[in-house]
Parts: structure tokens; sequence; C-alpha cells
């Protein structure tokens, strides 16, 4: 490793930052213990791991603060390093004064995700775990929080081991074919070689598919609401964001910061594209068909398209038809300002009847947009892929497998074979880190914020 | 109490918001082990005081997150009641769902400075001791951090008690002379008396008097800038912020907050006031005389006065002239541009040569602010009194005291003097907490923040 050195002892922040109650500095390597032992008021040199020490941090003979000190022994600890956190009030002056004097008695700073890359390092997590952190501490919906964790936990690690499994038995068979060619003697049964080859392949193109459905629950699914000028778009998008926002701020204490034009259905996350176009496009009446916004239909998973229904619902819905027909599949129709009607002029099947203004309506029109994602049909222990790099790695994986089959279908030997085989388990093996460079690492790790 | 309940379980968030690699929430009361034990992965009940265990909370069976749970026993807690930390990933969707977690099991959200209330209650602390822990988590300046650790650790607490036991001497020795009374005989010696109420009264001054440093060291000592037009206020402001938020970031990882027009010389904050003024007035070429912002110099501690190099400086010091006389004595005059003369016309006593925008004399000028304060010669051990609150009750006990000093000159009858000894009394004891209502602890406690 280049960029990281694994022997020294790092120091950083881990908690958030800001004016706190609490805050919590995390000290990782070989002489934690023996140097916040010499800034603390207690001897913490003979004291056992998971321990507790309420003390002071002393400096020129001054306290700096009050704090609560846990110690963990090395392979007892995240990192797989000794380690000692220092829980000290939350005072920015205080956290700065006490990294400083870390830093002074030789402690270094942490690099971005240096905790989580020396656990990997130290065989406490593989790379695609280490990677899973960073999105469970980033996940904001139930969705991309329940995959995160099944990442941590070793859902998807295990997976690829299997893979990864049969592969190594595939290549062994070939392997042994190579030493006994000299003989001319074939020992790995061809079709037995192919079946194994196909079932690699669904299995790897699952996880592949999968990425399309683990993509949305990471950054969300993206929809948008397209309609005439003053059919309501503005308002609509306010009151399925207000009403979001007032679910969120039930949990008191804390709240999710709410992202804009991002709203939580069942769990996941639905986020509104070109929602500044349709918060302008109200405001002028340029166009009567369905606005600029249909160029972002292309982008979205779902298109809300939005009528009024003091105007002729026939005559709208003909506009659905402009749209491409791969994006008409994507259409819900939704038919707003029921309030200022005493009934609908006809009937319209399909539609969905509401009003942004009053409220009526959207706990329908949220139902049909999370049926709308077929995220009911998951199997719900299925492994889902929600990483690009992941899912670039296991197309690699597939593109090499992919040449193996050809190579047996047109009867290549052995040797010629194992070369895409090795590459296919290289690709495979980059994703839990089996395989890893330096480049590679700090690209990974370079993401974190410091302090994890 | 109405407005505290003490004998439920509450819970908090205890380190800053936001995503950040560790997050810490705080569970305080008799059920706390209780409660977090049903929701964590393995049996807390029958562990020690001051262990630290690894595991899941989990939910539904699913797990929510991989957390470390640090278990303090009743007496052995800040709270001084049984506390449990959760130590959970710094993301958002966990904290909240934790908390509701809590909250479903019959755990309440604490109120703001409910941890801290508890622990007043509880006996860990007195009011001026929990009060310090506000001012300590706030603290910005190495100054202000000295005096809130100083506060914490008892030092004006202990200095309180003192007073508290000589009024009581006092009182005692009136009460012996009241219970005697119909015999007619004065126990007390009406200039031993004296003597003490004369010495209570000198030490109560002082801390009154330290109230001035105390609250400058707490809020920052006033500076204002002023001179005629494009004399380089603007410069000299901007020159002094920039240094000082090099400095500052010199210390990696965290930074402090750097605020706007203020800056710290020796430990000390230095707040410059209507600099909103010398920013417009740069611009503008509106008076040649000393600017408007004369009128804020009444309100700082030191005036910067700003002289031009390249202009006639005697004419430019008789505006002082124009300042009232005790505005005067708090001028630091300052001559700038240095820079563009090849050597200044005449000598002129007591003027700091600089140039803002070539940053020279700028230290020569750090040191005549900080000197001007006479910080330097302050006693270090003094007890400063920092807390307007503090300062409000020591000048009420003040009071109190000159009437019974009063009475007793007037030879007053010793129930009359028990009246006012026991006002006094009763405002030394709001300090500490001896005496507390309900909306004074509703008032200090409400501005602490939620999790503390």
């Amino acid at each position: 490793m280049n960029n990281f050195n694994h022997d020294d002892t790092i120091c950083a922040l881990a908690t958030g930052g800001g004016i706190s109650a609490i805050a919590l500095i995390r000290v990782s390597g070989n002489k934690s213990i023996k140097i916040v032992d010499k800034i603390f008021s207690k001897n913490l040199q003979e004291q056992k791991s998971h321990t507790v020490h309420f003390g002071n941090i002393i400096h020129d003979e001054k306290i700096i603060d009050e704090v609560v000190i846990t110690l963990f022994h090395k392979n007892q600890s995240f990192t797989g390093e000794e380690t000692v956190e220092i829980s000290c009030h939350g005072s920015k002056y205080i956290q700065n004064k006490i990294l400083e004097l870390l830093i002074n008695s030789g402690v270094r700073l942490a690099n971005p995700g240096e905790y989580t890359m020396r656990a990997f390092k130290n065989g406490k997590l593989d790379l695609s775990q280490a990677e899973s952190i960073a999105d469970l501490i980033e996940s904001e919906s139930e969705a991309a929080h329940k995959s995160a964790i099944q990442h941590l936990r070793g859902g998807f690690s295990k997976k690829l081991q299997q893979l990864r499994k049969k592969l190594i038995d595939f290549a062994s068979l070939i392997e042994l074919e190579l030493d006994f060619s000299e003989e001319d003697v074939e020992f790995a049964d061809r079709n037995q070689l192919n079946n194994l080859l196909n079932e690699l392949k669904i299995e790897i193109l699952t996880l592949i598919n999968s990425f399309k459905i683990g993509n949305v629950i990471k950054n969300g699914i993206p929809v948008t609401i397209v309609g005439a000028p003053n059919v309501g778009k503005s308002t609509l998008l306010n009151t399925l964001i207000n009403e979001d926002k007032a679910i969120v701020s039930d949990i008191a204490g804390t709240t999710r910061d709410s992202i804009e034009d991002e709203i939580i259905i069942k769990g996941y996350s639905f986020r509104f594209i070109d929602t500044a176009g349709i918060r302008k496009t109200d405001d002028t009446i340029e166009n009567l068909g369905i606005d600029k916004t249909i160029s972002h239909a292309k982008k979205s998973s779902i298109i809300i398209y939005l009528m009024d229904a003091s105007e002729k619902i026939e005559n709208q819905l003909t506009n659905i038809n402009t749209l491409d027909g791969e994006d008409q599949e994507k259409v819900i129709k939704v038919i707003n300002k029921i309030d200022v009607l005493d009934k609908l002029e006809s009937k319209i099947d399909d539609c969905i009847l509401i009003s942004a203004k009053e409220n009526i309506g959207i706990d329908e029109l949220k139902d049909k947009i999370f049926d709308f994602t077929m995220i009911n049909a998951l199997d719900n222990n299925k492994t889902i892929v929600t990483n690009q790099r992941h899912y670039e790695q296991l197309k690699n994986t597939l593109n090499e497998l992919e040449l193996v089959i050809e190579g047996l279908n047109n009867g290549l030997s052995g040797d010629l074979l194992a070369i895409n085989i090795k590459q296919s388990l290289f690709h495979l093996g980059l994703i839990t880190g089996e395989v890893s460079t330096d480049d590679l690492l700090s690209n990974i790790f370079g993401k974190f914020c410091i302090g994890k």
C-alpha cells in the first residue's frame, strides 16, 4: 500500500460535527492505549478490553475535559487494532484540543475511510461489506437501509463465495485436464462443464439484473409529473412532499433532513425529477400540450400524467399518445381538481381521481405509485446489487464467462479456456477484495467520510 | 416539579445530527437496561456497570444495526440514574429507527437539558455546575473553555459555599441573640458582626466586578474600527479575520466554525462590531470625519482608530478629540498604508504602524489589542463570574447585605436583621440550586440542547 501506512496510530472525530452534548474521538493503532494513557488522569495500560473509564484529559496540568474512555484490545475492535474511544463534551474547542493533543503525541489524523480500510486489511470485513458501511450510513429509506445491512451482514459476500467456489471447481476440472494433456485424456466431461457454466451464467445474470432495482433503492425511484399548464402539477408535488415531511416530523427529536422533491412510500424513496420545471410552468401559460417536462419522462421509471377535471378528459387523454410507446407504459393517469366539480362528466377507466389542493385521493395515488414499481413482487431474501462498481465487475465476470462458453463450444483447449476462467475469477475477486489494488482501495475509501 | 417527571426513562441523540461514522443515543432512567435489553441481541440484565457489549438492535426479527452498548448502573452515571449508551452507525434512518423503537417501548424523548437536570436533581452537580456544562459545550475560545471547566469542576461553587457558611455563621450569632432576647442579653458583639459583614461584602463585590471580564470572556471583547473613509478599515478587518481563519484551519480535521468578525488572540475572543458599516463605508466617500461607526464606539471595549500614512497625521489625530473623554481612553492609534511611503513624514508617538494590505505590523497590533484588555493582570486562579443569572443573584445578595449593614449601624434588633440575612442566603442559594423553583429550572435547562 502506497497511500496508507498501517503501522501507525490514527485518530479522528467519529461523530457529527457541530455543538452537541457528546462527541466521540476514535484512536486506532498499536500505540492507542499507550498514547491516550499519557494525556488521561488514570492508568489505562493494565485495563481489560471492553472496559469504561471516567476521568480527565490533561494538558500542561490543566484539565481539558472530563471524559469517558472505552478500551478495545487488539482483535476485539472494529478495525481489529487496539482502539480507544474518547467520549468528550461536544464543544468544538474541546474536540479540536483533544485531536491536537493526540497529533502532538504522534497520532496521525485518519484519512477518509481509513478505519474501515484497516478493518478490511485485518480481515474483519471483505471489500463489499466495507462498502456497505458507507451505504448504511447514507441510507435514508427503509429499503436502502435494509439492503445495506444485508450486505454488511455478508449476504452478498456469501453469494459471491458460492459463485467463486463453482468457478474454482470448474477451473480445477480444466486444470486436471491440462496436467494430463500429454496423455491426451479428456478428464472433464464437456457436457458437465457446459451445464456448470450455464448455471453460473444464470446466477450472475440474476445479480446483474437486480442492479436495476438495487440502483433505484439506493438512489430513489425517478418520477416525473407531466401535464398541461395549470392542471396543478406544483400543487400535487407540494402536497406529496409536505405530507411526507409531516410524517417524518412525527418521530420527534431528530428528523431526517427532508430531501427536497423526495418522498418515501412504504420504505422506498421516490425522487421527483425536473421539479424546478414543474414549479415554473404553473406560472406561465406557454403551451397547451404536454409541456417541456416530457423530455424528462425518459429518465423516469414512473410518469404521473395529470389532467384537469374541469376540462374535457378525452381531449387531455389523447396527449398521452404523443409519448413514445415505451414511455406510455410508465404512465399513471391522474385527474386533479375533483373538488371543484359536483360529479365528473364521465367515468374514466384507469384514472385516479384526486384533489391535490384538498388532499383527496392522495393515499390512493401513493399506493398506485408503489404498486407500479413491482417491488412487492420481489423475493424478500433475494440478493440485490446496489453498488455500481459491483455491477460493473459482475458484467466483466459475465463477459469472460461467455468467452469460456464460446470457447468450450468451439472445442478450445483447456489451457486457453483457463485464461478466461482466471479473468472471471479476477473480476469476482475485485468485488470482495480478494484481489485489490492501491488505486481501487484509494478510490473506494476516499469516498468515505473522515472518521469512518 | 411540574414540567419534569423524574420517574420515567428518557432517550435522546447525544451526538451532533447529520451523517457521521458513529452516533450515540443515551437512555437514562430506572428501566433503561430492561428496555434496551428487549431490543438487543444479547442479555444485558446481569451485566456489570461500565461494561461494553457488541451486538444487534433487532426489530421484528430484522437487524436494525450492529451497535456497541455501554452500561452504567445507578449512581455510577452522569445523571446518577441507570444509563445505557447505544453507539450506532451515524445514519439518520438508523438514529430515528432506534429512537422510535425506544419510544414504542415506553421510553420518553428527553426534554432539552433533561439529562443535566436529572444529574442536578440527583445531587451529581449543583446548579451553577450544571449551567457551566452549557457554557463548556458552547465555548469557542481557550478563555471561555477555561472558565467553564473551572466552574464545572466546582471552583465557583466552593467560593459560594464559603460565602454561605460565613452568612450562616453570622445568622446563628443573631439567632442566638434572638433566643435570649427576653433576657435582654446581647450575645453577638456588634463590632465583630460588622467586620464579618464587611468582609462578606468585599468578597461578593469582587465576584460582581469579575463579571465585567467574565462577560467578555464568554461573549467576546467588543472592538470597533473607526477612521475616515478609504483609510483601509475593511482591509484591516479582513486581514485580521483571514489570518485567524488560517490559524484555525492549521488544526486539520475539524475546524471551529469561524464566526464572522471574530478573532482569537492568545485564547481570548475579540468581536468586531458594526463590521457591516465598515465594509460599506470604504465604497462611499460620504464624510471625511470619523464616520458613523463612532456611535458604536460606546459599545466597545477597544476602539481602533485607523489613519492613512499618506495623509497628514496631525490633522487625522485631532478627530480623536471629538470622542467623549471616556471613549478616548479606549483608543488604539494605528497608521495604515505604511507600504506606500518611503518613510513617515514624522515620527508619531503611541501609534502602531501597519500595512493591512501587505500584512505588516499586524502581530504588533494584535499584541497591543490583547495588552489593552489588562487580562494579563488577572489572577489566574481568581473566580470569575461569567453567567448573567449568577451576576444578578450576587447583586441581589449584596443589596440584602447592605440592608443588614445599615440595620446593624442603626441598631436594628436581631429579628429584623434576620429577615435580610435570610433573603441574602436565599439569593445565594438560587445560584447553586440549594433553593430552586420550577420556573427557574425550566428557564435554565430549557436553553440546553436536547440530548444534554
